[in-house]
């Protein structure tokens, strides 16, 4: 698998950490003027790729199988656009678009490209809510009835394009598509009714980009969930992140916190043992290979966009959304 | 003090384990017919007490000094109204009524009324709550912004009176005001605008009773909160509740859960020791009798009472409510 790299401001170590004998980065370039790409000259698995300063250039010129689109996510939907108009795959950063008549158009040049379309959604594919997806596979807990999303990160020192909301999208769609992702994955189910809120009040100077932010959602057969996102974590903190997901069934309670699952039932509580976890992009590449799972890929990183952009519209507005 | 328990199905024993030698239970009486008592006739603090068959004639003849009012929810709000009118300070279960309209009449006959009125907020004067406020105080997290509380119990047998919205509020009103309580207190805050959503599904054959309910609220200044509420905590968990609440401000997270309490800030994260409890019922007698506090202990109950039926109303009609 030839791939690209363009824009260097998300989780392209998804790849650059898991690349195989059969794929190579063959290329990489920023994803728009003034994205600093420094970190990549540097990388290890990036010794033989080729530094383009624009990346249709290097589109038309490398031809790679494989797109890896990373740049600042507002400005990222010209990018994957353009690769799938050319049958090329692309393992994008969430959200797919910073705004839904862009993610209309990726939706329609996914459906009329023969490649595959894939979100970063990578904390789903490591070992503690890969153990959650497999207990709940084996039905532990019986009907899902309620799931509580935390995201906490510390704000820190951002780049300039945090607070733009153009180049940023928000934070119910960068950091809140995690909750999003897991609140769909684990209900499998569809959202039917959105409430959200969010601020920018003591954001440390980061423009538009909001510190703090909390939704409310049913989903179809009544499943109820929230999400509650804040940059509020102390410097002081052992972690960069405080995610959290709680999954309130008819038999179990399963929860994933500080890197630990957790599970109550009749039996009482007790840590589950962390499950080997399959990784993001080995899984895509795996599927891809195969064949498997084109529509499953593209449909969820669509559809959980769609939720991203349509709860940050209940957010601006204060008002229920119903789909 | 000479008090009167009206009812028996609420929280009576916050006033029965921590009465003083200057308070006494004179009488009982239930709060509605069909309301089982038999707890009561056992008790050791009730054994010079007189039993009576109904709460008006025991208001008439006994002329209680306090009510303690804990019947069936939906229908303490009458008893409350009498009491009130009769000079008689009310200690009540949570929420004061079941409507807005009684909600007014109280409200209207306490500001007429010499007496005290109080809620059953009680977890709020035990060491772990009373720990976060002590802490919250000394402003060691900074700026709040951000406030997540859980309630979550075992539903196990519950009387045929939770099945049914008028002698049982709701799940909001009557498990929810804990949160509303914490989000209130805590954050200092009115609520401003108000999200819900709550569901009979799987509960376990209880009529009209909410199985799961969610909020997500904005305060004033633009403070955000989330409210998750189940009754699906499994029946082998170690405890009947899972309470909890994470306190977010910009210099630190301070966080009540199983018991413990945690902060986060610069130095990482440390468990604080317990604060000694005042409680509540005890905390009630001295704002009593030293005359202190009567306008706080009413608006506090008024006020958490209106939001938990104004949160009601939003997940009913799902609909955000501004206020």
């Amino acid at each position: 698998m030839r791939i690209a790299i363009i824009g260097s401001s998300g989780h392209k170590n998804y790849v650059l950490d898991t690349l195989d004998e059969k794929s190579a980065v063959v290329a990489y370039a920023p994803g728009t003027e003034g994205e600093d790409i420094s970190a990549m000259a540097a990388h290890p698995a990036l010794k033989g790729a080729r530094a383009y300063g624009d990346w249709k250039t290097l589109m038309d010129e490398v031809q790679p199988e494989m797109v890896v689109n990373n740049t600042w996510y507002g400005l990222a939907a010209p990018v994957t656009l353009y690769a799938l108009k050319r049958g090329c795959h692309v393992f994008a950063e969430k959200p797919l678009s910073g705004t839904e008549e862009e993610l209309s158009e990726i939706e329609k040049a996914w459906r009329e490209s023969p490649a595959y379309l894939a979100g970063m959604f990578g904390i789903s594919y490591e070992p503690p809510l890969h153990t959650v997806s497999e207990y709940l596979k084996k039905g532990g807990i019986g009907e899902i009835r309620l799931i509580n999303t935390q995201k906490s990160y510390k704000l820190g020192k951002r780049p300039d394009y945090y607070g733009d909301r153009a180049t940023y999208t928000g934070t119910i769609p960068w950091v809140g598509a995690h909750g999003i992702d897991w609140i769909h994955r684990f209900a499998g189910k569809k959202f039917r009714t959105l409430s959200a809120y969010h601020t920018t009040a003591c954001n440390g100077g980061n423009g538009t980009l909001e510190a703090t932010a909390v939704c409310a959602y049913r989903l179809e057969d009544d499943v109820l969930a929230t999400l509650s996102i804040d940059y509020l974590r102390p410097g002081g903190a052992e972690t960069h992140g405080d995610d959290r997901t709680r999954i309130v069934g008819t038999k179990g309670v399963i929860e994933a916190m500080g890197g630990k699952v957790t599970l109550t039932d009749e039996r009482g509580t007790r840590e589950l043992p962390l499950a080997e976890a399959p990784l993001i992009f080995p899984s895509l590449l795996r599927d891809i290979r195969s064949g498997r799972g084109r529509e499953e890929w593209a449909r969820h990183a669509l559809y959980v966009t769609e939720i991203c952009l349509k709860s940050r519209l209940a957010a601006d507005r204060e008002e229920t959304i119903r789909l």
